[in-house]
């Protein structure tokens, strides 16, 4: 069992059902021949997983007052980034994986050609949501979050950090190398879900900075547990397949660093990440509490 | 020789030159060890094509006088989401097509990992480049661009399209489905292209329904041209595969109408088309001849 505080648990808990409720809300149900479509956005996006995005979009802008549907659909449009790019990175042309959340991948679920276009539909949903008045009154508050979401999601975040772990398949990287692909892979959309409150509460650059300063070296952690799991993990545990990376003979953080220094390193960043909040007084409890998280999870 | 007036092909050529220009100022290059990423998606926009999207967009936006880097900056993020779709097209779990503008398709040029995620970094791309202040000073104006192009190209639009087209390879669909999966898959694009203009000059409600009764008329025009330039082109004409509707045993507007039929529709729609441009007077010319361009070309 992950060593996560009770309150922690049930506001991870509530924070994933609330996005859930509201991207069952948001997504296309349909009747229309195309419905096969419809389903498969909603099946990549409602199976479930920790929402650990859209809980740090929901408690950072909760630091600056900003509750109710606006936090829910900037949670939801990260959670739709987040999904389409699992839906994508499963694809036998890229990672090639037939499990994720303990069920069949989109691509074996639907089809491959019925994946891709739900993936590319989820990631065009996620800035017509931002975009949409009910998301926040000023258009200027609008138009930086579609900025700062599509440059952490884009050639130089997400989708770079993707093709970097592709090269790395057959390029060895070294520690620096890593840990730039994870910086763009998973960290710059972690960074966005952080400092998306800070956008929506029209924050100061010191604010800013802090959630982002918070979110990077969370994002590095988290990662780094991650490469530990699919190391160490069984398939029971976390819910996906596991030991990908040796099977690919990829260099991660514990081939590089040996197990025990990786949890170390993750465990000194998770301590980094708290430090930056100390900013905020006693205003960002939770995230505190979900920096301890990742380094403890056991999925 | 397309029976195209010798003006409207110096402005379609000028606008191609134009959009040709601002992408590669756009697109990143790059010497990260994922550059390959950086030259896929360049490798996708910069092969050409008519830059159909691209000139509606120039001379729509002309009509309420406006120009510049606004206009090519809207241009080139259509021609980024057009690119897109077209590599994710292409695909082998799609249409698996070889041969696009005369060259290798993405996946053939590079793999079909990189073209998946240069189709993802292109789509994404298109919604930074509406949302920077450069695009225009308005956020409000930014952001009703950022909606209208992420309806136009989603699941409401192009990619259900897309999904629809796949369904007909197994399923006969009858002339009113396929009016609706052409105006999905193209014609919302397209429409968005001709309406983009009047976003960015803030035109009246009569003048944006008027460029988007226009371009739909034009898009089912260019559709069904597209059809028939499939069943009777070669591939030396066209520079893409030809007969692949065919050989997919595919319902089109050819297969059902036969080809005088479908020819003397697509002439009918480009001149309906012409006629809800009367609101302008004559400051719409460019726009008239490209309607009657469209039911005239040979590629």
């Amino acid at each position: 069992m992950p060593s996560i505080s009770p309150s922690l648990a049930a506001a991870m808990a509530d924070a994933a059902n609330a996005i859930t409720e509201s991207l069952d809300r948001i997504l296309p149900k349909s009747d229309f021949p195309e419905q096969k479509l419809f389903n498969a956005m909603r099946y990549g996006v409602l199976g479930g997983g920790k929402r650990l995005r859209p809980f740090l979009v929901l408690n950072s802008a909760s630091i600056f007052g900003v509750g109710g549907d606006c936090a829910l659909r900037v949670a939801a449009a990260v959670e739709c980034i987040h999904c389409y790019s699992l839906i994508h990175d499963d694809l036998p042309a890229m990672d090639n994986s037939d499990l994720r959340r303990g069920r069949p991948t989109a691509h074996k679920e639907y089809d491959e050609a019925t994946a891709i276009l739900a993936g590319d539909a989820l990631l065009t949903l996620a800035f017509e949501l931002l975009a949409d008045p009910r998301t926040h009154e000023d258009p200027q508050v609008r138009c930086r979050l579609v900025t700062a979401l599509a440059k952490a999601s884009g050639v130089h975040g997400m989708v770079g950090g993707q093709m970097l772990d592709l090269i790395a398949e057959t390029t060895q990287l070294d520690i620096g190398a890593i840990t730039r692909l994870q910086r763009l892979k998973t960290g710059e959309l972690i960074a966005f879900s952080a400092e998306a409150g800070a956008i929506l509460g029209k924050a100061s650059v010191q604010h800013h900075n802090a959630l982002r300063a918070y979110a990077h070296d969370l994002g590095l952690a988290f990662q780094i547990i991650d490469d530990l799991l699919d190391a160490e993990g069984t398939e029971e545990e976390t819910g996906k397949s596991v030991q990908r990376d040796a099977k690919a003979g990829k260099a991660t953080f514990v081939t590089i660093l040996g197990a025990d220094r990786a949890r170390n390193q993750a465990k000194l960043l998770s301590e980094q990440a708290i430090q930056h909040l100390g900013i905020f007084g006693g205003r960002a409890k939770q995230l505190e509490d979900v920096a301890r998280f990742v380094v403890d999870r056991k999925n």
